[in-house]
């Protein structure tokens, strides 16, 4: 089995597109109707060359994955994409109206460095960017 | 930005390497603990050649994007998975317990099959399996 996509549910198509438009730096490729589930979908390509499904578990009763879990079980968390200079990216999405959840990166699984957008300024998705240390700096 | 992985929470990390991979049909690659985040985490490669992401907005007040969006607001919805045979796989599937939300393949987005599993089979994550229409039938 292969990943084909990643579902987000939106109310409204528009302003989803123009939002991840702006965060990922293109635009969607196409818009499609699906009668059969009652929906209208666009599609962006995701570029990942090399992606990974991550499971994160809490070590103890606290942080905010255990608060995820307590209020929503488990399931779907959050979204990861890499970037060449995580600094410069802050600083565009910053800017740009993305609301960052840290002030500096912070080091994460994987060798890389991270930073979290609070999900608010993201259509309800927690998402994550992230480099790959010795990849920029 | 390159997808680089998708972070789904759980509370037990044991259950969910070996649920997931009996739905994949591979095992996690690496373990690791973030102390940053107080966490534990574990990671599948996501085997993504071509992978999306996709909206989907209910067309009107009805169906399940629809009622979703009522109990949750927008945000991650699925994962898709590409297979080459479905009905094949949903077979395999259901005989390995996982909960089918539909007997049939229906007709989904991006020329394709889709079949959804029931979240409380898979980790509460909503997991579609789809299949390019040409591709095997």
């Amino acid at each position: 089995m292969r990943l084909d996509h990643i579902g987000i549910a939106v109310a409204d198509l528009e302003a989803a597109d123009e939002l991840l438009a702006r965060l990922l730096g293109r635009a969607p490729y196409k818009r499609e109707t699906v009668s059969d589930q009652n929906v209208s979908t666009s599609f962006f390509t995701a570029e990942a060359e090399n992606a990974k499904i991550e499971f994160v578990a809490p070590l103890q009763a606290a942080g905010a994955v255990h608060k995820f879990l307590e209020k929503r079980g488990p399931g779907l968390h959050h979204l990861a994409f890499e970037v060449d200079d995580i600094r410069a990216e802050m600083t565009r999405l910053a800017a740009d109206g993305f609301e960052l959840l840290q002030s500096e990166p912070s080091p994460g699984a994987d060798n890389k460095l991270v930073c979290f957008l609070h999900p608010r300024s993201t259509n309800g998705v927690l998402v994550e960017i992230c480099q790959s240390i010795g990849s920029h700096d």
